[in-house]
């Protein structure tokens, strides 16, 4: 399966999953369309919108660049949102870190690494608040 | 033109109204793509959150089914969002009604009419909140 499409399936998982724990989500129509910035799902209970940028891979690192983030923050400025990136590894569950988190590398690049997700990223749970664990 | 590329267009240049307003505006990825409900337009300028079913017709007459306007306000009760119907007919301007304001036919469809929709409905600038006109 290509990455593009393993990417799209990804973002449909995890558009049912929201929808499942009643968050009504918008998959957007592609970044290609417009070019307006655009998260790729965007879910609200009501109280909370959640704007998600997407990411999966088989490696261990997932890069973004500043203009991408730096997008995701301005939509959700303006919408009142907050801004997520959602990570998803070779079969791992899925990550969540907000953009403030982000690691800047040197080339104008974010990067998200594996190990480091998992010890600061949040789980779907925590994300959507049903459940924080705590991190001594 | 197809009408459904003209239905495409349609929907492109509200979305590009809506962010020239500041409202940040995300298109749905489409209907075909998922059984759950999604509005064709989500737009908020963080105070207010809109979602638009779009419609463009060259008849005088604009149909949607009794399960189109259902999904709408289930997407909207669970989001926290105000439910619009916008309208393009041919020549003429965006209209817009909201889904408590629809005239249901004896069919199971409602129905917006071009005469109707002129005197009931409201403009951009209205939908917006930057001028309400008196309606006497």
């Amino acid at each position: 399966m290509g990455s593009k499409k393993k990417g799209t399936r990804a973002e449909r998982e995890l558009f049912d999953m929201l929808w499942c724990v009643n968050f009504s989500t918008i998959r957007s129509a592609g970044s290609g369309s417009t070019p307006r910035p655009s998260p790729d799902l965007l879910a609200s209970n009501g109280k909370r919108v959640l704007a998600i940028e997407c990411k999966s891979s088989k490696k261990e690192n997932i890069y973004l660049t500043k203009k991408e983030v730096d997008e995701l923050n301005e939509f959700c400025n303006l919408f009142g949102a907050e801004p997520w990136i959602g990570v998803r590894f070779n079969n791992m569950k899925w990550f969540f870190i907000d953009t403030d988190n982000l690691k800047k590398t040197k080339k104008n690049y974010y990067c998200v690494n594996l190990d480091n997700i998992k010890k600061k990223g949040l789980n779907f749970d925590e994300l959507i608040g049903k459940f924080r664990q705590l991190r001594l």
